[in-house]
């Protein structure tokens, strides 16, 4: 394994790690659980649950691996907070889309050589990352796997 | 640029943003605030602020930086909960010693090439880590990265 490829792998290990953590919390949760507030008046893990879901679901562009398979979860779980909708996506519809999305992200990583992670993600323009080689697909692996770390800090608070 | 420099690089990036992003959470906390929980019968913001300084301190010998400048944080922040112990560290020491232990590893960092990342951490043997190569500097890194992200998740919660 050359030393490009031991970063990368190390990226994704981490990766890997954090997405089985959120398996197993939020998977063990009951349709009753999921409802829980992480504190009092805050975020209830549905809505974590779903914002994770969203924002992995638009890696897929991001990283070029193919088209969102949820782009509805958006305005639900990204452009408003919780309890802002009246209907939000069930539990049963939550848990299909976290596990498809981060199927469909694990399918696509493969594909990947350590190259492909510092080429460009898709909402920089040829022109801008020319000047800034930083705002490529490594960057996104590095901030969403922080972004899913944050959120977990959070969601650990609404069990029991 | 190499590419290896690159992927150090932008985990070096990403690090150095969840560092001033507790620098501007913490920081600007006054005395009254630090006390604060994150919620209800949880940790407090200086239990968390501390925790943190103790983990990055043990960072310095783990990656062959240096010794550690607080090993008594540990039985206050680490080995312990929140609240077991009558005397912890005041605000004021723990902000010290905050601004002291990452400014240790940022010089300590600098001085860093991209290969040394791949090297071993002091906590691992030359025996185990010849079967198992990802237990480097670099994988410290990044654990420890997702580790402050995930509770900066929880300190923000303990503001207001």
């Amino acid at each position: 394994m050359g030393n490009e490829d031991s970063y990368v792998a190390l990226a994704l290990k981490v990766w890997k790690a954090q997405i089985d953590r959120a398996d197993k919390l939020f998977g063990s949760l009951s349709s009753e659980e999921v409802q829980h507030e992480i504190a009092p008046g805050r975020n209830r893990l549905l809505y974590l649950w779903g914002h994770l879901t969203a924002v992995h679901d638009a890696m897929l562009p991001l990283l070029g691996l193919g088209e969102r398979l949820h782009p509805d979860f958006d305005v639900v779980f990204v452009s408003n907070p919780d309890k802002s909708h009246a209907a939000i996506p069930s539990h049963e519809q939550v848990r299909q889309a976290w596990n498809a999305v981060n199927g469909e992200l694990s399918k696509g990583f493969e594909k990947l050589s350590w190259s492909d992670w510092l080429q460009r993600h898709s909402a920089v323009s040829a022109e801008d990352f020319a000047k800034d080689a930083s705002r490529n697909r490594f960057a996104i692996l590095l901030s969403r796997t922080n972004h899913l770390s944050y959120h977990l800090g959070q969601a650990v608070l609404g069990l029991k």
